[in-house]
């Protein structure tokens, strides 16, 4: 293939390790998975054979020869091969030829791990249910914190569903601490406890001398002291109980809100949070189904690279400081889901402690890395520390000379090592950590906040320590209750197979980057008169983003309509359609895409951000192409970079002349 | 095996297809299990090999050559290795001497089903990431809306990730149905709109005549006819935008509270939910999380059955009714997870038609069917109407001649027939469906409620029609995002290996219902001297539980003690353990338990319900066996009922001696 690496004789080191890692697009590990597989079936076959022998068969073979059991055999044996054709009508993910949503297929040791597991069917809710998958569970927890940077025994984590029930966990959690000097207001007086709390200005005051404005204001460091110093100034369940008494989890809003009214006099605004524009539509469920309501999103603009603004966060900080309005959280985001953008967490970081000094003001901070979080890997070495830019692009061979900036940047670094300072960070192993679906992952920076969210079920002896109920029963500390430990078996096999470092996961996602950005180099060099594509900024990560228009569309409408012919014919949408190439789109709408809009716009000189803005919910068609694939850069590969660009041309030639036709 | 069939000779209908559904105790179906596994990997493998083939390959012969290779090759096959045998320190839920927490092995078609639509990975949040397996989510939600009685077309449901969201799910929908009249009311006054509302009496009025307490208490049904009126009355987008802009999700409790203080002057009391004494811990979570506050939580005491007491369930509601106190819903439970206690769910149905004609007052009716929903398959014949319990009855053969009732009674068939009246139920597949975790599922009886909470994300076009969206993006309307599409294949198999009637699941589960009840049988008639077991109710499904006593125990702390050690010697709580059976325990807690404890401590002898309140969170511990296990019922497996009380009373023993030595 072309124009990757200039020098051609370059080796990424994990090239040969990389060829393990997946079935492959042909299939052409078949032989390795299914020997895998089968030792882990007949495994798990001898197990049950040597399980009390003497027990003799509940099944027997005779009971095998009748027509009974010879109908329901037939049975399942045909369905499964309908449901196998059927299947065969889905997508492609495991192709060269998809670029679609971010899908691919998953590491063999994750399939592996899972099937595995999956014959035991342990559930995770319980180690007693789960002796095994349990403590793989908070393995693979630790592995994720380690590779954020966080401590790993200050912190603490676990898998969930997905990403949507791990972002709500972290906002539900969130709550609890930041409202938690409220209730330990509460609780103190009741039980006559004097308490020093440190505030956002750092210094220690009389927990009851503080005004409603400092309580929601206490950093969330200082406020899980502030319980430690309850759980020592009086016997435990007195505390528990008279926090509980006091919380917004017991009470409910409707009643929380009176008693403030009471306590305090003229209440606060309704408390909001903060969330990068790009942030994924599923912070609106969260925020709805928490009782806290969509509109308290205030949505901090983005600039051109679709990166939260850190300038525009100051200002909306300041502006809702000044309106008396609480911050529950900031959602900063790691590889949003349509551009892989990547914040500047660390200025966000920066931002959050010049509003700790200056305004009195804290608040959460949560970065959903649910996409991009395995990048972290990237700057992970072999050894643990930190690799610099320079030492990862050395790693990464040579890279053309072209306008591209190279990557990664320090910034880009300096944002992946500022998760560590966030207090808490969501990533999805079912993403980039290519592990089969269902498992995302959450990580709270400070473990002792899984105590204020915990729940004790009738089969928990209360007087079991805290200290050991954790490895006894993650359901009480956490939103879900029965979980596959097969999810949690996958993760932590792949992990053996990838480290989550430059060895496995960095040099894996590494590729996949010099795949996305060989595409992006094409798409911009590439003569596709009389059309033009014009090319986002390039990607943060993995996801190339583009508009495709031709001199005769002048409004946003007409290249709209034309981006929608070639998402039309290079996907599955049609039934039945059999593209080339399958490649998703976007919909860049107001006021989410205001900062980055108008360079877009103007190179596709179809008006300005007003018309767009008139557009309403129409925006801008983008066209998308997530490159989870990491042969897609290889030299020596299928060309799919060219093969993919003479497609799209081709089909938006096609797209175009139906345009042209009457009724078209 | 002793005791079941009077008649030897009657043999079940499905005994022989029976034998076919699982892997079996000894893996005795290996054969057929790798098989059918084998078939959907090469299947797959197959798909793979000729998709492009013209694109060669990625993965080289040669490239397997390396030592690269061969090293990641050597590293996931030795990590494997290692999973495997830490695997099998894991709990054998496939074995007969499995009586303990509700998990079994998976049918063949669930393992087969999930396997193999694991190998094509599909998303079930869209239907572009899942064109096969949205589809067969949305068959096996109509199948199981039959199952209870819905109307296919009418209702609407969808799998989670298991119960807790489920529930949640349920409890978050039902908030917005009983806020939407409010919600009308302000969007219909901006707009300009007259409209007319059915009450509870069951009278039309004006909207804009009703009092705040008359909003709140609009049925269900007369909910939604008010929100299709809307989008009659005017254009839908806009019903939508004044909607949202008066609704709860939208403003958030602490907004909303003061606009119907503004609003309607003297506001009303916090809104409750009403939940069965029994019902599940997670319901805790779900409304600390949902922001209503665990104090909401109104428990309705149970009868002596385990069951919600309908007398008390009306006291509750008129008594609330009389403090002017809203009450969101109620939490029915089928098949609690304690005891599989089957709520009379007919009679509630009643209180609640009771409560709208004389108090004015409506709520959310919700089943928490997460247990014993696939019950439900027990009442439905082949041809999908409804079996009497003599019908059923006869069709399990004779049964012997005892002091147990009759089983199924026709109050059991009536709370069976009820789910159809109840406004949501929820049921696990991953429960009595015998799928691997996790599938859970969510039925509503009116699909119009999902509209309620749906979400746009921008990659889904506004101007889709929404009749059509639903098959595009399930993503919109459930709380869930990325979701294994392979939960939905497994499922769907199943269904097609077992239906769900007298022919599949419910033969299935009438088998293990025998299992229970001969192992209540035996526990109830065998000479346990100087023992005694004290027996609970007899299962409505198939959960045993009990208490074992010794006449030198006192009080109940020395009962306790006796069978915390019984559970320390037939489980796996201690590291190590091999237990020859295995059981596990509950606690009964005051005031859970208050309508149910007394003739068990009657028959302890051990003092009176005071006494049992006063040991606080001890409680009574209660053993639990739960038979899931098909065969334990049959004549001529290994006899597991034997084999179970003989080792109980040898632990029972055992125990005992311990508590009598020095510092036990």
């Amino acid at each position: 293939m072309a124009d990757v690496p200039t020098s051609s004789d370059f080796v990424p080191p994990s090239r040969d390790a990389l060829r393990s890692w997946f079935l492959g697009p042909r299939a052409e590990n078949a032989e390795l998975l299914e020997r895998l597989l089968t030792e882990a079936l007949r495994d798990h076959v001898f197990w049950r054979r040597n399980h009390h022998p003497e027990d003799g068969f509940t099944i027997r073979e005779m009971d095998k020869r009748t027509p009974g059991y010879d109908g329901a055999v037939a049975t399942v044996t045909e369905e499964l091969l309908g449901l196998l054709s059927e299947l065969k009508r889905g997508v492609p993910f495991f192709s060269g030829r998809y670029k679609g949503h971010m899908a691919f297929e998953q590491t063999i040791a994750a399939q592996v791990g899972y099937f595995a597991a999956m014959l035991y069917n342990p559930n995770n809710v319980a180690i007693e249910a789960s002796p095994v998958t349990t403590r793989l569970e908070l393995e693979v927890a630790r592995e994720l914190a380690t590779m954020v940077g966080y401590g790993p025994k200050r912190s603490w984590g676990h898998l969930t569903s997905g990403g949507t029930v791990a972002n709500f966990e972290a906002l539900w959690v969130a709550r609890n601490v930041i409202y938690l000097p409220l209730a330990a207001r509460g609780a103190a007086d009741e039980l006559g406890l004097e308490l020093e709390v440190t505030g956002s200005d750092g210094r220690s005051a009389p927990l009851k001398s503080l005004a409603l404005r400092e309580l929601v204001n206490i950093p969330p460091d200082a406020a899980m002291d502030l319980w430690e110093a309850m759980w020592e100034a009086a016997p435990r369940a007195e505390v528990n109980q008279a926090l509980r008494e006091h919380s917004l989890q017991h009470l409910g809003y409707q009643e929380y809100v009176a008693r403030l009214d009471r306590a305090f006099g003229d209440p606060l605004p309704p408390s909001v949070v903060l969330v990068a524009s790009t942030a994924h539509y599923s912070w609106e469920k969260i925020v709805r189904a928490l009782g806290i309501g969509s509109n308290q999103l205030v949505f901090v603009p983005v600039n051109e690279r679709f990166r939260l603004d850190p300038d525009a966060l100051w200002e909306t900080v300041k502006e809702l400081t000044e309106r008396n309005v609480p911050i529950l959280a900031c959602i900063s985001v790691c590889g949003t889901t349509e551009e892989s953008a990547v914040d500047r967490l660390d200025r966000v970081v920066e931002v959050r402690e010049r509003a700790r000094e200056e305004l009195g003001v804290s608040f959460h901070l949560h970065s959903d890395a649910c996409y991009g979080g395995y990048a972290a890997s990237v700057i992970r070495s072999a050894e643990g520390g930190v690799r610099s830019a320079e030492e990862i692009r050395a790693g990464m061979g040579p890279q053309p000379e072209d306008d591209l900036a190279a990557w990664p940047t320090p910034g880009w670094v300096a944002s992946m090592e500022a998760l560590s300072r966030a207090d808490s960070v969501t990533i999805d192993p079912h993403k980039l950590g290519y592990i089969p679906y269902p498992a995302g992952a959450i990580l709270f920076r400070d473990r002792r906040v899984r105590e204020l969210v915990a729940v004790d079920p009738p089969y928990l002896l209360p007087t079991q320590g805290l200290s050991s109920s954790e490895d006894l029963f993650l359901g009480r500390f956490i939103f879900e209750g029965s979980k596959p430990g097969a999810a949690a078996a996958a993760v932590w096999l792949s992990h053996k197979a990838l480290p989550l470092d430059e060895r496995g996961y960095g040099a894996h996602i590494e590729r996949t980057v010099v795949g996305a950005r060989a595409m992006y180099r094409r798409l911009g060099e590439v003569d596709a008169a009389p059309f033009r594509v014009v090319l986002l900024p390039e990607p943060d990560i993995n996801i190339v983003c583009f508009v495709v228009t031709h001199p005769k569309l002048g409004s946003i409408e007409e290249v709209n309509r034309l981006n929608e012919g070639i998402y039309a014919r290079m996907s599955l949408s049609e039934p039945g359609a059999q593209p080339d190439y399958i490649i998703t789109r976007t919909r860049f709408q107001t006021p989410i895409y205001d900062g980055a809009v108008e360079p877009i716009l103007d190179e596709l000189g179809v008006g300005g951000v007003e018309d767009w803005r008139a557009g309403g919910p129409e925006g801008l068609v983008v066209l998308r192409s997530t490159v989870m694939d990491p042969f897609l850069g290889e030299p020596d590969g299928p060309d799919h970079v060219t093969g993919f660009v003479d497609v799209l041309l081709a089909e938006a030639a096609d797209a175009l002349s139906e345009m042209a036709e009457p009724g078209g």
